[in-house]
Formats: structure tokens, sequence, C-alpha cells
């Protein structure tokens, strides 16, 4: 009888609709530490990650077969080990989508339409104005960095607004609400073009430090920066000076090569960042949209299907 | 040979437009304090108001037969007068669906996104996330009230967001992208269903106060407010109650009873208003847009037909 280990918070009508997909398999739910490590060593199927699952659920005969991980992001598995014991791998990959256009969006406005400006000025209950018309999206032109369920969706949402919508990923293919999509190789004649620059990349070996001074350089001078992939992308004393120069005259980030962002570093006192604590993906649909992945997956896992959503391939590590 | 004086200061080749589409005219642009009080006497069409149109315009003998307002609002027109001289008033109305629509979106994501609260918490150099799952816009519900150019196009973004999207106007005529329509009489039963509820109304007798203790009391328990149309429509001592009483969790304001809001007012120290200095119909598209409405009604006026494009009302006030 298969196991399945589950470490994310569920309920009781959330983990029957488990059993229902898995007919025959027993499961446990559990924060990671607190499962009793047989149940680990037992488990086919987990669901979650920690790094008790390498410790005790990736020996050399362990019955592990499936880790449906409850992130976007995967950038820290161990995929050799995984890779060697053929061990499947599938994100939460697109339960941000909706989330995540929604904060790029406020991020963009908080700007754009001053709010931000206006925010701090309140707290001196100083009625200033900004003394000239304020800027639109509305036909201006964004650059995607990293194009997947979340870019698509960001597209979907700037289109509608009005904006011009330009793309890069990996592949270099066309997605609707995509204007013009370049490849990789194409990044910094793409980041030329923005009045915004959002980056959505994955954090991988290709993607670490890809915006470095070269790539700032590139930026339109005068443009906005929004980073809601992952902090190592940016090499940030790259950044800090292209927000010192004004090539970039706004950022806001959400994630950061350190977090928490240490107390004492020079972007918390920057007047043109907007900072949040890596809360982009935060959703209170989290769990539903996730659990509808995982479920929809395990479906075809039982029937010896290939699992249909986010497969993880190893070497892209995403 | 007839005058047109304008107000709103025009480029060369903008003022071009205007004597390409009335031929024979003349155009005189400059600030109402600066041009001379003659050619006010003379004018047949003055773009932009002044009281100095009223003092020297609208006397009995003199040729003006239509003012095309520059702004959207007309709730300081002396009406009255205007309809005894059978002087038509056109409005800027529809230049600001862009900018203003733009500015609701940002209002409603720097709460529920937790931008506003970040913005806080970078001031004291302090990662500090929510504890909690964030909000989304997808699949609340908005009730936009005063469904006229601006409206609409909110609807249609909001809609874009997958929200529910309730409007509240006069005619209780449908439009796109609003699922569900009341008419002025079904006000308190709509403000019930919104987890916002976006005011856009314009400034008459009828909607002076509409917000008041009654209006407040119908909101949903913890909903938000944002208001982008005018100061008045509001009774501020009722919202200040329905602030601290939690009834209402967040208000986002653009526009107040008195402007500027004065230093002392209690409105600048809520933790949750946002407060912003009557921008939200500012934008670096405003003259090209309003321009527009102009020449197409210049066009129409020169013909001999019916001002196509925002005729005001004498007795609606918009």
């Amino acid at each position: 009888m298969g196991k399945i280990v589950c470490f994310p918070s569920l309920s009781t009508k959330q983990q029957q609709r488990i059993l229902d997909a898995a007919p025959g398999y027993t499961l446990t739910v559990g924060k990671a530490r607190e499962i009793d490590t047989s149940e680990l060593k037992e488990a086919e199927i987990i669901v979650g990650w920690s790094p008790l699952v390498t410790e005790h659920a990736l020996k050399e005969n362990s019955p592990l077969k499936w880790v449906q991980v409850w992130s976007a992001g995967v950038d820290n598995l161990p995929f050799s080990d995984l890779e060697q014991k053929s061990i499947l791998v599938t994100s939460a990959n697109g339960v941000h989508a909706i989330p995540i256009t929604e904060i790029i969006l406020g991020m963009m406005l908080s700007h754009s339409r001053w709010l931000r400006q206006a925010m701090l000025h309140q707290q001196q209950a100083e009625w200033k104005s900004p003394g000239k018309p304020l800027p639109e999206l509305h036909g201006k032109t964004a650059v995607i960095v990293g194009v997947g369920e979340i870019g698509s969706e960001t597209a979907r949402i700037l289109k509608a607004l009005g904006m011009k919508v330009i793309g890069v990923r990996r592949s270099g293919k066309d997605v609707p609400n995509v204007d013009q999509m370049y490849n990789m190789s194409g990044l910094h004649e793409a980041l030329g073009q923005g009045d915004y620059v959002i980056n959505i990349l994955p954090l991988t070996d290709e993607t670490h430090h890809i915006y470095n001074q070269t790539a700032f350089e590139h930026f339109k001078s005068g443009s906005c920066f929004v980073n809601v992939g992952r902090g190592p992308s940016v090499n940030t004393e790259a950044l800090l000076g292209a927000l010192d120069s004004g090539q970039i005259a706004f950022a806001a980030l959400d994630v950061f090569e350190e977090e928490p962002l240490p107390a004492n570093h020079p972007l918390w006192g920057k007047d043109n960042v907007l900072i949040t604590p890596h809360i982009a993906g935060s959703t209170e649909q989290y769990t539903k949209r996730a659990l509808d992945i995982f479920v929809q997956n395990l479906e075809a896992y039982i029937a010896g299907q290939t699992l249909p959503l986010n497969l993880v391939n190893y070497s892209h590590k995403y």
C-alpha cells in the first residue's frame, strides 16, 4: 500500500480530495520535523519539501517516486540526487500567476500614479502636488523577462491597460498578449525598450547575476525595474549604481541577494526604491490552487500517465 | 468673424488644429486674467473656465454661444445664467478615464498587496511580513458608483482582473463589463455587496453627502472605500466614524470636503487611510485628449450640427 506524506497543512476536506484521487494509499499530514522519520523513509509520494527529505527519503532503498513541491521555485533542491534516483519533481508553478501579477501592477502604479510619494507627504500631513502631469502606463512599454505562467498573466493585464508588451524567454516562443518575444540572447536588446522591466526569471546558473552592470547599462534611461523573481538574479551593487546614476528611476524589489535584507543595507534608505519582504506570491488562495495542481497530477500518476503539470527538468532546474 | 478664446496653454501645432477646424475664426490663447477684457466680451466660443467669463462674457449682449470646459467636473459653473442665455456647455469628460482607472487600481492594490504597509516598514529599515496570506482582487466584488466614461473603463480592467463588478448609475442602464447595474435608488443595496466601493459620481445637489452615516452603515464590514469623485459627496464625519469602527477597513481618498485638506485634519493621521492631493485625473495626455474632444465638437459646431461630445445638461449639472 502506497504512502503519501504531506507537509502543508490541509483541511479534512482537502485531505479527502487526495484520498479520493489515490484509492488504497495512506496519507500522513504534518510538519516535516513533526512527522515520524519512518514515515518519510516509507513515503512513495511527498508533498512539500524539507532538508529532512534528503536525509531520510533519498536513501538507496527508499520507495520515493515523486515529490510535489509546494512552491513555484525549486532552486534549493538536490537535483543530482533526484535525477540519479529518477524521482519525479513537480512544482506549484502557476499558483502565483494572479497574486504576483497583482503586486507587479500595484508596484508600477504606486510609482507612476504618485501613491508612494503621497504616502510620504501624508506622514507629514503635507498636501503637496507632483507639480507636473503624471505619467500613465497606457501607451508605455513593459519588458517581461521570464514569460511563464506568471508572465503570461501579467502580459494579459498590461495589454488590457494599453501597454506595449515585450517578452524574453528561453525558448523565444510567442505567447498571447506579448507583442514581441526575444530569447535570452536578445535580453539586452529587449531591456533597452522598456519603460518598465519586470523580472520573473527562476534562479538557475544561467540567471544568476543576469542583471549585472552591462545589463543595467542597456536599460532605457529613466526606466523602472520590478523584481519579483529571485534576488540573486540581480547584482545588487550594479543595481545601486544604476539607481544612483538615474539610469533606473525607480525599483520595486520583493526579493534580494540576502533575505531578510540586512537592516544596514543601503537599499532601505533609497527614496527611489520600494521594498517588500518577499511577499509577492502570498495569497489566501494558495492552498486551494496548489492542491488543484497536486490532485490533477496525482490522478495521472495513479493512472500510470505522465504527470501533466509542472514536471521539473533536472538540468533546467525549473 | 467669430472669435475663439482659449485659456489652456496650447502648442502652435495644437492651435493650428483649432484654426483648421474653424475656417474664418480668430483664436486667442492665454490665461484668463492675462487676456484683454474686450476679447472675452467678443468671444463666441470660450475654451476653459474662469470667474472672469461670468463677469465679462455672460452680459446681455455678448455673442457667447458655447463654453468648452477643460475639466470633467462642471459643478462650479453658473448654470442658471448659462441656461437663460442658452449657452452650450461641453465638458472634457472622458479625458480622465485612463489615468483615473489607473489610480483606482493602484489605490486598491497598494492596500491589498501590502505595499502601503511595506513602505511604512521601509522607513524603519524593517523586514516585516504581513503574517497571513494577502487577499487578491481576483474573485472579490467591486461596486462602482457613477458609471460613466471613467467607470466603464474601470469596470473593464477590474473585470479583466477577475473581479465581480456591480455598478450604480442614474439611468440604471447596463454597460459592458458590469455584471449587475442599479439605479440610484438601489445605492444602499449595492454598497452592501462591495469588498471595494469606488465613488466616481459628479457633484450635484443629489450627490452632496450621499455617503452619509446611513450609507456607510450599509457598507460590507471590513470593506474598502475609494473616492476619486468629489469630496462633498462624502460626509467626512460619518466616514471617520466608519473608519474607526472598522466598518471600513481602508479608505483611499483623492478628494475632500475641504481642499487642500487642512494640516490638522484627523484624516491625515489615520493608518488605514491613503491620502492623495486631488491628483487622480493628472495625466501627461490631458491636453491631447481634451483637444481631441474640443476639435470634434468644433467641427460639428461649424457644420451647424449638435455637439456630439459631453454636452452638459443644465439641470443634471454634468
